[in-house]
């Protein structure tokens, strides 16, 4: 990648005060919320270029570009720079790590300004609107009205959709990428025992984990790798595993292998490194709050939100991925389905790819293209013919 | 169900001792092998009407019948009595409990003779082919050289195929239902998740959790529970999950509901319930054990396996389900594929069921009806006929 951004800095902003709260959908209020956030390009002059890009459950506020090692990029970085689909050259983009979460923007480890400790599970508990919230305070905060376009995948691509629910004039156009309106019961039950794993980990006390780590208490570290573990497996399509792994054993070339109950195969130990990479860069509340805000999403629980977004006159790229079965393309359909019948302009595409879930951040052929086109098209025709 | 078998009696037999060990496929012996198992019907006076059932991950020997409450029956009594497929007035059905189980046949928990305690983690990684062999031991006590007929679903399927592998000479008729000849990359994955799930446990403590009972220690429990509700997550389909629990609340009916992060859906709920039911019928080291077994499993490994199930002359029938995405239809078909190619005959049916892999335990039309149907065939034809 020798063609990305450069070097770019993390900014963070108070968007929330104890003058101005933010008001959440559960009635609680958060005096003080503080938001981290990264923008690539610049806005112009009209102030109608800018792209918002809301990240999945585990992603953060660096989306692209690096931080100083440039082979360290971020993690939409593909899609975003000068020339790419998300076009730094023409776009202002901008992606903030959400509400809830432990990357920067306030969450359940921030500090509680009742009790100067952290919240803990003390921390409301936010839902995906709280999350546009936040986020319309950023856009007012950089001096944007109106998105030419606002881009997510997965729980990004959720947000999405709650936006233009949500505020329908203010989101020209919307991209959703393997993305659900709502979850199905198994998608809930795959996070429900990772949350098990989390909760009944006898390090998670209770959730003040965090109160021991001066003592070296390493809070459910095992809960949450295991949590992590089980996500990754709806991550990646049964064809990406075989093709990756296959059936092959640990030092099965250096015969260095031993049966046992143990990380014998390759697979296991991929996962193994997935679930303890994964505990340098997340927090087991966060976790539990965020894939709570994915169960309870429901995006047309309103039977006239799909009206009120036809009325704020968005368009609509929806992408799915053929091998993905932790959101297929079902969830896409009825998205489709839903906004078609409400009269929504809507271009939808299912892409296919052999890595099922994951493919939103990789680059099967056709993904990048189509982004590209309706970028393009929704760059040409500008906020004024949108809307 | 009031035309089933009586009550019946789990019986036990010693068929490995310190003169005739079991010799495993890893070359270490047990000294001391008892095997809990039931019999149903009566084996004739020609002994050519025994049929074996082979139990699945979490079964036991208890197939059919009662032990005393006619209203709690064995795991396959729809399919084993009078007048049923597996008809008793007709068959003498055997099902014994497997090697390192937990439900009668020794397994980890059982006393080492060399230490007087239990093995825990000492006790020798078995294989399939340790099954059979240990199985073949229970025949030769009963008095019977040759099986009309073995069947069995998901990893009792796997055990009869391997069987027919093994001592192609014994079975003439196989029944695999739900079944595979070899695990994808990602069945063991969920499986090694699971295991890591217990392995991690505190309660553990390196397999001899069974010490510390008497002081009210509790073994591995949280990650047992874990490893079975994620499990059962890959049991049923996905249209099953939504029909049976959709996205309703806990408490819905009575507005008892209160956003949470515990239990507020009903999915989770029956997780929960799975999780800790399980807890009281099976051991965290037969669960490590048993899903080894599965993953190094691969029939055909042997490129002339096929052909010496051939030259046994047994007759396959092979049983999928449609919405099982455990052992989707793919697993079965590979089998049917090598084994036709190698000109054994195999009578092969998908058969539709809402309910997943849990399928082969319940009674979706016509495959209750197909059993029949080569069961009843394979009666007539008797054991001298498919020889």
């Amino acid at each position: 990648m020798t063609n990305g951004l450069g070097f770019v800095e993390t900014q963070r902003v108070v968007l929330g005060t104890e003058d101005d709260p933010l008001v959440l959908a559960c009635g609680r209020s958060l005096s003080h919320v503080e938001v981290a956030y990264e923008t690539y390009g610049e806005l112009n002059e009209a102030r109608d270029n800018a792209i918002f890009v809301c990240h999945a459950l585990t992603g953060d506020a660096h989306a692209a570009g690096h931080h100083g090692d440039p082979e360290r990029r971020g993690w939409w970085d593909t899609l975003i720079g000068p020339g790419k689909p998300l076009d730094t050259d023409r776009f202002f983009v901008i992606c903030p790590n959400l509400l809830g979460g432990c990357q920067g923007t306030t969450g359940p480890l921030s500090t509680d300004p009742a009790t100067g400790a952290p919240y803990g599970l003390d921390f409301p508990l936010v839902q995906m609107s709280d999350f546009v919230a936040l986020h319309q305070r950023l856009l007012a905060h950089l001096g944007i009205e109106r998105l030419l376009a606002a881009v997510g995948g997965s729980l990004g691509g959720m947000q999405v959709l709650q936006w233009t629910v949500q505020a329908p004039d203010q989101v020209a156009n919307a991209i959703l990428v393997a993305s659900s309106s709502r979850l199905t019961a198994q998608n809930i039950a795959f996070s429900a025992v990772g949350r098990e794993a989390i909760m009944r980990d006898p390090g998670f006390r209770d959730g003040r984990y965090f109160e021991e780590e001066a003592e070296g208490e390493r809070g459910p570290q095992i809960g949450l790798a295991i949590a992590r573990m089980m996500a990754h497996i709806t991550y990646l399509s049964e064809e990406a595993m075989t093709e990756k792994f296959g059936r092959r054993l640990q030092g099965e070339e250096t015969g260095g292998q031993r049966m046992g109950l143990g990380v014998d195969f390759q697979v296991e130990s991929y996962l193994n490194h997935q679930g303890r990479s994964f505990l340098d860069r997340f927090d087991a509340l966060s976790y539990l709050y965020l894939t709570r805000v994915m169960d309870y999403f429901d995006a047309f629980a309103d039977p006239t939100a799909a009206d009120r977004v036809r009325a704020g006159g968005a368009r609509f790229l929806i992408v799915s991925f053929d091998t993905d079965w932790r959101f297929d393309t079902g969830h896409s359909v009825r998205i489709l389905r839903t906004l078609e019948h409400a009269g929504v302009p809507v271009t939808f595409r299912e892409i296919r790819s052999p890595w099922g879930h994951d493919s939103f951040l990789l680059t099967p052929p056709g993904y990048h293209e189509t982004i590209a086109a309706f970028v393009d098209r929704a760059h040409e025709v500008g906020l004024g013919g949108a809307s």
